[in-house]
Parts: structure tokens; C-alpha cells; sequence
């Protein structure tokens, strides 16, 4: 399998992206894409997106991102991140996008960009710095 | 209105809460507790539960544990977080636990933990610290 | 004044950055470059820069960045930052770059990333994100 | 040597502990405390001790608390921390207070607190929570 087939045969694996209808834009080496359409049960009080679901998918990007640089033995396990949440969004649908800072032996770095893209604008909603561990088995995680 | 049903209105008014199947499970002031019981709906690959769904209720938890302590005209904004993924969970319930650290004038500290109870027992999963703003309208946002 | 000696006025009243060496290196709108020559004393144990002293760089080009923005008689004030540590660094001198993502009315985000600079290449050692307030007296702080 | 011990000596190696006055208060098993006394060379403009001072208290009693719990032949090396700063402090000497959260083989979650203490009170002023790996070898860093 291609880098790209891999991480997208990850992402088709996780229930919580179907749930919020999440899909896989784009694949690169160490970068990745995640877009969001708007729906109404992903909102706050407000009819906002609910600032869970920016960050899942800042996080989750940040993962696959990570999980195109490893080797095939292993998967990612995020450890950490932290989102500052500029502004916030309703009504048009969410592109998050990651790219390795730095890989290292176990541990990658990644930025994460949520931006709203609409009719090749965009704007900047939240960024995301985060930590993924990559894990030889499940076990490890 | 008392304060927790003041928290206990606005966390219904979340559709993203029905979404994940969370619930308020306490408020107090300067406190609040989420509780989230497990659905295979919001698991990663590996069957646990996923980051951004531990997020979501740390983060959550944290802006109602703020909203606790605002004055009536005011709505909780988070402005950025941070968490500390220490451990997987599947299987059982989880929750979140807020408590704010420094209430200022608009600006509130708040430690977030998500811990798996069971049977009297709890175990540390993922701790978060979240910055919330009060905001005295929704345009001000 | 003009904004950057502003800026120039408020670095030169740290006691702190002449405590480590730094300097203001560039202040533009809502940008700010400090400049760190290497010295031994702000090492840890293996001879690298310490990790407070990259963060506190980073930190305070973020502020400087903010400031930039903020009307005559408001003052920085950070409320909280978080760093990824990409790699250590020895022996040569760092900037801090910062911008501002977001510029509210009170609350201001901020990409800070510190590097090595040598000869134009350029290596990212760290990346912050931090969220800096506009104080409108000290006693407000 | 002792854990104590061993983390003393790794404490003294530190020049940058020396250059800003801080002082290894206790040592125990996954434990650490740092004291600081205050000195007008640590602060910001308005006379506080400087944020990037309370940050490298906190980041680095994390670091020892991790240390405390590796095996001999491993080093501790931050990856990445986050702090939120409640309060300005100033007059007082500081004490950074951490505590390993999980203690994973190689990564360590630690949260540290920032305090002012003074005849038995105690002031929360920043709170932080750190990713430490353990490494190998200085050349594994």
C-alpha cells in the first residue's frame, strides 16, 4: 500500500470521524487534510461549531500527518496537544491542516491549522500545536 | 434561576452533547462534572476512545465550571486549551472534572481532568487547563 | 513615539533580557524578533540553551508582538503559552519570531517560533503558541 | 547515589539554575521542588518576576520529578510544556511544586505548579503541565 493508502484505510477506521462526518481531503508526506462539513449537531449553545470539534479534527489531522512519516509496523498514539481558538465559525464547512514540524525516532511534532475555505478564501479559526508517539503495537499504547 | 440551573440550561442547549451522549452530572460553584458513557460511536481505530472526544469534555467541563461563576449576562468563550493524554480508556464511562483556579474580571483559569470511575476507583486519563473568556454577547464573540 | 520605539522603550525596561542577553532585534505591526547571542550561562546540564530560556524568547517576542497592536495606554501581559521543543541548540545565536494570528480587543493569539540563523539558513528549534492580554494599568494585572 | 542524589548533581550541572538564583528544595520519588528567591534581575517592565522566570521553574522542577524515576542511564529531556499564568508575582520568593502524573518507558506527564509561599501560605500563580522523554544518550537528544 502507498503512504496515502494507508493513512487513508486509517482514517475509514475510526467510528468518531463518521460520527461527525469527517473525511479525508488530502494525504502527503507529513502533511494531511481533514474536511468538515457544517452540520448542525456539532454546534455549541450558540450554533457555533463546538470547540471539541475544531479541535478533533486539528488533533486528528496532526495524527495522520505523523502516521505518513512511519514505518508500517506502526501507528500513531497522540500524547498531547494545545489549540488557541481565534475565532469562531458556523454555516460553511472546516478544513484542518497538518504538517510535521519535526519527526523524530518516536516522537513527531506537528502544527495544525483549522481554517474555514470558502471559494479559495480562507481564514484562520484555530491552531493547534501537537506530540504524536508512534507505537509498535496496541499494546504499547 | 440558581447557577447550576443557569450551567444545567445552557449545557442542554449543546447539540454537540447529544451528539456524544454526555451529561451534566454535577455543578457547584467555580466546579463542574461531565459524564460520558462509553459508545463505540466515538472510538478511534483501536476501539478507545477517541482524543478529540476526551478533549471535548475536558474543554466543555472546564467552560461550565467558568460559567458557574459569571454574572448572568455573560456566556463562557474558550479561548485555547491544552491536554495532557496520559492513558487509552474503552469500555467504561468516563469523566470530566473542572475546576476553576484564578476567576478574573473576563478571563478564567481551569485545570480539567477526565478520569475513568469505576466502582469507587478513579484513574487519571488526560488532564487539561483551559483558558475561558466571558463574553457579554454573542456578537462579541 | 512611533510603535516601534514603543516596543523598544518597553524591552529596554526588562531587566530579565539583559539578565540573559537578548535583544529587541525587529519590531514591525504586529511582528517582533528577538535576537539571542549563545553564552554558557544560560545552559542546562549537557551545554544546550535550557528550555526556559528558549521559551522565555518566545514568550516575550509574543508579547513585544502584541503590543505592537495595543493602544498607547494598554501593556502586555501574558496569560498563558505553550512550547513544542523540536530539537536542542548549542553554541550559536537564536531568534525568537513572532506574528500575531489574532488581534481581539482585549485578547491578542500569537505564533512565536525560535531558531538558529546561520549564514540564512535557518532551523526551527521550538514553536509557541501564546494569548496575551491588554492591561490598561498594572493594577489591573 | 541515591535518587536524591543523583538528581542534585544533575541540578548543580544546570548553569542556568545559577544564573537565576534557583535553589533544588526537595527531591522525592517522581517529586520535585524548586525555590527561587526573588532578585530585580528576573523581572518585567512593571517589576514582576518575568513570565519566561516562572515558566523555566516549572519546566525544569518537571523535568527532575521525571528524572527521579529513570533508570541511571537515562536523561531527561522536555518536549514540550504548557503554563498558565493566573498571577503576577513579585517581592517574594517562588516555589515550583511537580508531580509525575504517568510515567510512561520513555514518556513522562508531569503537572507543576508555581507558588508563592510565605509563613506556611501557600498562592497558586501558574500551573503547568510538561512532556518529558527520557533519553539515552546526549546524542539521542
Amino acid at each position: 500500500m502507498s503512504i496515502s493508502e494507508t493513512v487513508r484505510m486509517g482514517f475509514s477506521k475510526q467510528p468518531f470521524m463518521k460520527t461527525i462526518g469527517a473525511q479525508l481531503a488530502s494525504v502527503g508526506s507529513g502533511k494531511c487534510e481533514i474536511f468538515l462539513p457544517f452540520d448542525a449537531k456539532l454546534t455549541q449553545q450558540h450554533g457555533f461549531f463546538h470547540g471539541g470539534v475544531i479541535s478533533t479534527i486539528a488533533d486528528n489531522a496532526a495524527g495522520f500527518a505523523a502516521y505518513s512519516l512511519m514505518s508500517k509496523d506502526c501507528q500513531p498514539l497522540s500524547i498531547e496537544f494545545k489549540v488557541s481558538l481565534l475565532s469562531v465559525a458556523t454555516g460553511k464547512p472546516l478544513i484542518a491542516r497538518a504538517e510535521v514540524l519535526k519527526a523524530g525516532r518516536k516522537i513527531f511534532h506537528i502544527r495544525s491549522d483549522v481554517l474555514i475555505v470558502e471559494e479559495g478564501d480562507e481564514e484562520l479559526i484555530a491552531t493547534a500545536l501537537a506530540t504524536i508517539k508512534s507505537s509498535k503495537s496496541v499494546k504499547e499504547i
